[in-house]
């Protein structure tokens, strides 16, 4: 990855669009895979993607698109996967070409379901990818700020640093600022769990629990993702660094997050089931939540806050009774 | 401390007022000193704080008002200040009488000016108080939430773990739930800081900058008061307990946080002059952010966020200059 060479995204949606964005203002070329013809044929024709970040413009002649995911990943050497975890395997499904001789850079902030674990283990156990040519993408980074162009940081992990530091400079900017870390599966946890603790603040937040309790339920999420990572993947890391901190804090407390706002239909009373046909979406803490408490079944940390968020969303526990529980446990 | 006595507050504002509501719901009788006169004859009549929130109401029977500090002090056991920092000393000056056997508690968030040191340091060191007598009250506590009884998550810091707990005793209750720490100059330091760092927020909220900036900026500064701390007070802590981060965090999201409001007027553009004219008040963090350059600047330790809010506030550079050089300097 010293030289990246030719970059395709891989995936459709929010924060593929905004790092498609970031990407080929260095290299005025882009592969990109998208699933549905006709969202690529819209996509051409308005000179942005129709379903999300309509205000990003891009200059399709600089876009190899192609709903044949072969094509692409024969075509390009760094392959930047940006789907919901949940449907990597679909996509995957179709691959009949090998991925072990590409660059692996994966944005998806999700646990890969049936084998738990997270996007750089499963390329490399299932796919045979060598872990130093798989980086992550962590970091605060909400995809509407970034396609607006408002300063964000973004923490590029991978076992070597020299690679990450070579996709580092391909998305470097006056408006993205860089840096990089060895941590690739701890970036990668922190990303899964601070989901399921936007969850928690928004359940709170629906409960009319004021802003002292969040600032505490918040420090305690903080802890509970430090001890997790601590006895999951021991390692050199600080906790308050943006990737880990940064990305709970603009998740538990920005308007723009979905799973905030899921937790907060859930903790005004919505079913779990209702929250979701009325966001119109899933939020992937969801997900989340469930493959952590099976990941931490072995585990045994002690985790409280994950544990009452599960038995809302999974228990049918109501609220009511898990958060006050909850709040005896926080300090 | 371990018996606290009789309990008297020190000052008449809205964190003196949620103290004293949460005190006497537990005792049912404090004594009160508020230096003016009018303010107490307007409060016996009304049954509430005639200034601050006022739709806390009290049994004026259970409360014995005086004007008079000496009075104050002479009759009660357990003294807890709850004064703006820069007015403790003009308090102070009226005292004929020794301090030296009372319990002090400090619910003071601020710097003694001219001294330079924390409101702790300053009893024992100008009033001779023992530290095992002086405590301090920390903690993300806004006090409308917490006279609206909204849960909230109090510290109480001294030096004696049994006293800190006989007063936590006291103020405990279905809403408020404690905590003890022997880090009191810890605790008291980061109440401080959180105030410069929640200038810091406004000013960039005020600027324009996004939710994934501002998550970076939190980050930096909690890392940056976790290097200030232990330079200052090499101690067990862990900056991720509420009475640091979770202070933190309060202070500069929550729409409560006067420094908060003062950062983002200037960060639209007002002068310091004109947002305290706009504002009617000092926000604490003024203050504290020139107390903290000049205690930081014998101990050097590398703190460029607290740079940056006293570079705008005091020595009238643009925040469009210096905040982009601050941004060069987070990660």
């Amino acid at each position: 990855m010293h030289n990246c060479g030719k970059i395709a995204i891989i995936g459709g949606g929010s924060w593929a669009t905004a790092i498609a964005k970031i990407v080929i203002r260095h290299t005025h070329h882009i592969g990109w895979y998208m699933r549905r013809d006709d969202r690529i044929a819209e996509f051409k024709r308005l000179g942005h993607n129709p379903a999300y970040l309509m205000a990003a413009h891009f200059n399709v002649e600089e876009v190899d698109f192609s709903s044949d995911i072969n094509r692409i990943v024969d075509d390009y050497d760094t392959l930047v996967f940006v789907t919901p975890s949940p449907y990597l395997k679909n996509h995957l499904k179709k691959l009949t070409t090998s991925l072990r001789d590409k660059n692996i850079v994966s944005a998806i902030k999700g646990i890969v379901p049936d084998e738990n674990i997270v996007v750089s283990e499963y390329f490399h156990q299932v796919w045979d990818v060598p872990y130093d040519r798989i980086a992550c993408i962590g970091g605060p980074s909400h995809s509407e700020e970034v396609a607006m162009e408002r300063l964000s940081y973004l923490t590029i992990g991978c076992s070597d640093i020299a690679k990450a530091q070579a996709f580092a400079d391909i998305i470097s900017s006056e408006f993205i600022k860089t840096k990089t870390s060895t941590d690739i599966i701890g970036i990668e946890y922190a990303a899964v769990l601070k989901n399921v603790y936007a969850i928690a603040a928004g359940i709170c937040h629906g409960m009319k629990y004021g802003d002292n309790f969040l600032a505490v339920l918040i420090a305690n999420a903080a802890q509970e993702m430090g001890r997790f990572l601590k006895a999951a993947y021991p390692a050199q890391r600080c906790v308050d660094d943006s990737a880990y901190i940064g990305d709970l804090l603009v998740t538990c407390y920005s308007n723009f997050s979905r799973n905030r706002t899921f937790g907060t239909m859930i903790g005004k009373g919505y079913s779990v089931k209702s929250a979701q046909i009325e966001m119109e979406m899933v939020a992937e803490g969801y997900y989340g939540t469930k493959c952590m408490k099976e990941i931490n079944g072995h585990m045994r940390v002690d985790m409280p806050i994950l544990d009452a968020v599960y038995s809302i969303l999974y228990e049918r526990q109501g609220a009511s009774l898990v958060i006050p529980q909850l709040a005896n446990r926080l300090q």
